[in-house]
């Protein structure tokens, strides 16, 4: 038997407590795994005396994580109080520091200082796992870090954020309208009071950011992220979509092209029959577009105390195991500098749903600001929108492959053709492999 | 700049000749990986002037891989022969013998060796490697291995024939018999000469076996397994299934039971909605349930010498680095023996088509059968066979849940009262979480 290894878990939430209640439960079954005991040697938390439900009263307390971090007598630093700077951060660069490997699920923290960690590990020969922080349960990170090492990347897309996924697929099985399902996913805890940060896709986009300096080992780029969220997206859209043989998701997309890397966040119509379109609720998809496997798709629960556990734990092994990898698969010296592809040249194709006003010419000149941009129409579709009067016709394009300049500017003259009543909606189209 | 990692290379076919490319053309991107250079060493292969596409001439060559696994000068021992005994068995226990690590991608090897040649790694304190021994290109061993470390696993099922996906795939879409497809399935050279280690889920059955030490931490079982092949499927099963709201894969499905463990191979429905049933064509895939994570699915290339190039590479970079994992995630001595639960004990649901004689009393004395073995039925149907002339009325029974025993022996009870015309069809009926 070897010698424990000895941990320190800063932050005791719903995850934290998952982790060291099924630690303690599941002793045996992790000795059999590792033939390394694993002990809680030190924790930090606010509250010391809430019940958390497992018996934590042998082990050292700290108040403050980063005095913790900094003097524990530990092997390794597991990280789950969140956010992007503060204790998080601090605690994690002292433990790093100290020559002490780190496991966390903070998508924030990563997104934000993940290359400068990523070097101060890198400098004391330590290693960050964080399976936990992207798409919870699913073991996206070491199959991007460790099983896809061979292979080139070129896209990486997926379902990142489950609030948005259970709400549109509420949506579209009962036809509940967007502001209903949102006070219902705020009833069930599936969204938050301020659901900005989900709807609005901030969250898919912060775990975009960390999966595309893994599949290209370039730099993590937040700002450089395209992101719109899904609180425009009506029953009329989904209806449409389901008519046109498409299902609507909020995709998180990476995609090297020629003028540079991708980065995007947006509602997206992908084929009705594919296996991701069948990625229902609060669980998370992410697919990987390669040079040698083609492409590889992994389902799973994306959030969730034990789904998350889960991932921590998985880390916590490989720790104690010893396994070293490079925190964004290449070895930090090799992270090359992002560079953006800018949104205007995404090619693709578009959903465009416009409302036009009933007059004489009103389709022509739709039809001839398109074909000025030199965008060709794949169908015209025209539908009866729920709150038609009679005095608007709800008109839905479904174009070829394009560019996004293309369409911005073809629409913009349509509006100041002037025969639009209301916005036009657009939703990319993405083609999967 | 660490020191090389030198490698022996036993077999140089399609999977073979694929990683020696891959290595030599990428050699630059596999060094950002690991900071430590890859090179083949030593190769066996039959026939040393065969063009491959790469350049083995500075390497050492061996006629025989037993004497390359004892004689050169490597640091790790990649086994591509294939075979359950013979060259492949011999020189991976030479390998292992010399306390080097082996990356395999020899189910047959795994199926029928695996537990003594796991407990020869444990005494060398070395690793056996074998991503690609499952589902080609798909992470699941590591998945199994690695990430779901922390879970109790009580089903592992899937699609892992890609033969017999491929030909499912053709019958329903396109409405092609069963012979037809083999025949174009042989000319395309998704199957084999002898098709019966596909078609006879054999193939499938191997490497379930190798999923199932995984999942339970019990010796593989392979004699264990049963297994019920394609080839009984016809056009009128496809279109009943997808008139019920199910798609027939052939699934290999792995269980916890109250009576042991199950294994089995053979033709399942599953519901047409679920993202596993949009897996079509050649594409294998994965799913797993367990107490913390619930589900996940994965799904990718089964096949193909790239794909499973990728997983090999995946290997060797995770030998390079110097993981070390126990074989079958468990370490060796807490391997149990395998309680096989007897088929005749499953439990589910059951499509059973019948082809009765059109004649009084036949369809009164069916329906005592069924209620006489306890098995309520969900739905009824009487259907117009393809090749009906009037003389049978053709009835499809959907089960509520059952045992094999009671479907069995009502069936034997039905074909003893000499109303049915042919042997009756069951299909089971799985459900996914």
């Amino acid at each position: 038997m070897d010698r424990p290894l000895n941990l320190g878990l800063a932050g005791i939430g719903t995850v934290g407590a998952s982790v060291a209640r099924i630690l303690t439960e599941k002793q045996e079954h992790f000795s059999k795994m590792t033939g390394r005991p694993i002990e809680i040697k030190a924790v930090s938390a606010r509250d010391r005396n809430r019940d958390r439900g497992v018996d934590l009263s042998g082990v050292d307390w700290f108040d403050d994580p980063v005095r913790l971090a900094q003097e524990a007598d530990i092997d390794l630093f597991v990280e789950l109080i969140g956010g992007a700077d503060g204790p998080a951060l601090e605690s994690v660069k002292a433990a790093l520091g100290r020559g002490i490997p780190v496991v966390t699920a903070n998508k924030a923290l990563l997104a934000h200082h993940g290359v400068s960690l990523a070097r101060l590990a890198q400098r004391k020969n330590v290693t960050i796992l964080f399976e936990a922080a992207v798409a919870g349960g699913i073991p996206i990170i070491k199959t991007m870090r460790e099983a896809l090492r061979g292979n080139t990347v070129s896209r990486v897309y997926g379902i990142l954020n489950g609030t948005c996924n259970y709400m549109l697929t509420r949506m579209e099985r009962e036809g509940v309208a967007f502001e209903d399902v949102l006070r219902e996913a705020q009833a069930l805890g599936y969204a938050e009071a301020d659901p900005t940060f989900d709807i609005g896709g901030f969250d898919a986009a912060h775990k975009l950011a960390i999966l595309t300096s893994l599949a290209f080992g370039t730099e993590i780029d937040l700002a450089s992220i395209f992101i719109e969220g899904i609180s425009e997206i009506s029953l009329d859209d989904i209806k449409a979509a389901a008519e046109l043989g498409y299902r609507i998701k909020l995709l998180a997309v990476a995609q090297r092209t020629d003028s540079g890397i991708e980065q995007r966040v947006h509602p997206t119509m992908i084929p009705a029959g594919s296996a991701l379109a069948q990625v229902d609720g609060v669980t998370n998809a992410v697919a990987v577009d390669t040079d040698l496997l083609g492409s590889i798709l992994i389902a799973g629960p994306g959030a969730g105390g034990n789904a998350t556990a889960s991932a921590v734990l998985s880390d916590i092994i490989d720790a104690a195991n010893g396994v070293y990898v490079s925190t964004f698969t290449v070895v930090p010296q090799s992270l090359t500098a992002y560079k953006r592809a800018r949104m205007r040249a995404h090619e693709g194709g578009y959903y465009i749903r416009l409302r036009v006003a009933d007059e004489v010419g009103a389709f022509a000149s739709i039809a001839r600001r398109m074909a000025e941009n030199q965008i060709s129409l794949e169908s015209i579709v025209q539908r009866k929108a729920s709150d038609d009067d009679g005095s608007v016709a709800p008109i839905i394009l479904i174009t070829h492959e394009t560019t996004e300049a293309a369409v911005r500017k073809a629409l913009e003259a349509v509006s100041r053709d002037g025969h639009l009543r209301g916005e036009p909606q657009t939703i990319r189209i993405e083609t999967l492999a």
